[in-house]
């Protein structure tokens, strides 16, 4: 392989940490994961980091010097400049850790560091459902509930990198609890936001007189997640299709301001909409026609992610690639 | 004076137009106004710019050949690259103008027409209290509410021209009306909102106890202006003191938005807010630090427009600058 010519993108979430190269990305050439466990601290997860590097590189007989960058991509906040991660919600005890410091004395080349909104932005921008646009949202609605934004064909981070916090903006003035706000778009829009608001749906569906899969996972003391919702609605569940529908037309109520304001062509959305499809975005798409201003309502494209469980992998990939 | 090298600037509102020479702006050589009166149509107006330009033109013994370009500001919705106005609401009866193709082919040179948010915001950014931003959005908060998007120093039109429509955006689910729609931020926060909430607030002083020198106005069946609220502010009166003080909060709101979603290092707000000021402004910055994200809410300026009554003039300008 010739010097310098190998990708390493370190895709870190608060399940599993992923470890990928690629020569040419999309398309990879090896990749190992790990579980994160960021109850032990960044510590071990750091090990196991530069081991897989090591490893893939070992594997195929390679020496260091093929690397021409690492890309670690990250929930934020983090210092991108300075390649710093500062305890995001769900690596909080990742303190101020500067891991593109540790892995550039490591490895001996770049690192770049970027939170995973952006890096999913640009991965679904550049090889995903978000191809040919100039100007594009990434949604990311996982545990919680971001954006990533393209203007003009390129990412916009803001003035200091916090730009598509959209999670963050209030939708009502009470509500289920998101990024540390009741009422939040995501709490009400995440599988955070599910967990919270399907109890209230199962005891709504008991006074009418439904029965709904979902009422054993309470009676057994279990949290409803966004999974088992996705999975009863599927098998028919009424409860669970309404609180995916409700969840839907509060999806379209956010992206509706997000088309006032920024008039993309198209929104991308990733995670649970790729599991919930039309049932989620249907609602969606019909809340933003209803809400939102004609010709920027009538223009703007609503799909799901395209790279699906690849996301993660291209995203950091592209963080190598300086995005 | 050299062969092409005179900028025409056109702004056109509701209630005047003006038309502006300028050699570099933002200084002008002359300027001349009149009313627009869009209850007769276009076609008075249209001949009056075009003798507006002409008398500008032979007042100082100056050829057609030496104008560079005329720039046309105008409120939305319009189809720039056509250069076409759509009957905008505030000028009606300007249905499908081609206004571009009718001052290129009078003067012989380029129209350039541009919505006058986005005119404004650049008119600002360059000239204004936007100088030396990267990422700044202007407000216009007059009879209605909008704005204009600066990225990475350039103006930010969106897929179609729409960016911007924030005034179109649901606050509350019922309310004031503004650009059609309950409870929208230019239902609550603009000229005409401030008219509608207005009567209420004059209601709940007089319960308390409270005389207003608002209550005057609707005493004799007139509306309530917002320059009847900030005069009345500026004598004392608590009445109108508090719907400035709710004003600025529900501003607060809608800025927290943009300051969550787009990070921005500068917020200029125009028209109401350069006569209302710090009464206006101060609660709505401190709305803007306990709702938005801090690192996002600290580096964020809100500050009024710096080019105060020649803002149209200078915007028009921009416009002829080619933005």
């Amino acid at each position: 392989m010739a010097k310098r010519s190998l990708l390493i993108g370190v895709d870190i979430g608060g399940t599993k940490t992923a470890v990928i190269a690629s020569q040419k990305p999309p398309a990879t050439i090896d990749r190992m994961e790990f579980p994160t466990r960021p109850e032990r601290g960044a510590e071990p997860a750091l090990r196991l980091i530069k081991e897989g590097i090591n490893d893939l590189l070992s594997k195929r007989g390679l020496e260091r010097t093929t690397i021409r960058a690492i890309g670690v991509s990250c929930g934020g906040p983090l210092d991108r400049i300075r390649g710093v991660i500062q305890a995001p919600p769900n690596l909080s005890t990742w303190v101020d850790i500067p891991i593109k410091a540790i892995l550039e004395e490591e490895f001996e080349t770049r690192c770049h560091v970027e939170n995973d909104a952006n890096a999913g932005a640009v991965a679904e921008h550049r090889f995903g459902a978000g191809r040919g646009c100039r100007n594009m949202i990434f949604i990311t609605m996982g545990t919680g509930f971001g954006a990533g934004i393209i203007t003009e064909g390129h990412l916009y981070r803001g003035a200091n990198d916090m730009a598509g916090e959209i999670g963050h903006v209030r939708l009502t003035r009470s509500g289920p609890i998101g990024y540390y706000k009741a009422g939040s778009v995501e709490g009400w829009i995440s599988g955070g936001g599910i967990a919270q608001v399907a109890p209230l749906a199962v005891a709504t569906g008991r006074k009418r007189g439904e029965t709904t899969a979902l009422a054993e996972h309470l009676r057994h003391g279990k949290p409803i997640t966004a999974r088992d919702v996705a999975l009863a609605a599927r098998n028919g569940d009424a409860v669970a299709s309404r609180i995916i529908h409700s969840t839907g037309r509060r999806l379209g109520q956010v992206l509706a301001i997000l088309v006032d304001v920024l008039n993309p062509e198209r929104i991308v959305i990733g995670g649970l909409a790729i599991r919930l499809g039309d049932a989620l975005l249907g609602p969606a798409r019909k809340v933003i026609q209803g809400e939102a201003l004609a010709p920027s309502a009538t223009i703007c494209e609503v799909v799901p992610a395209a790279l699906d469980e690849r996301i993660g992998d291209v995203a950091a990939l592209c963080v190598a690639m300086g995005l």
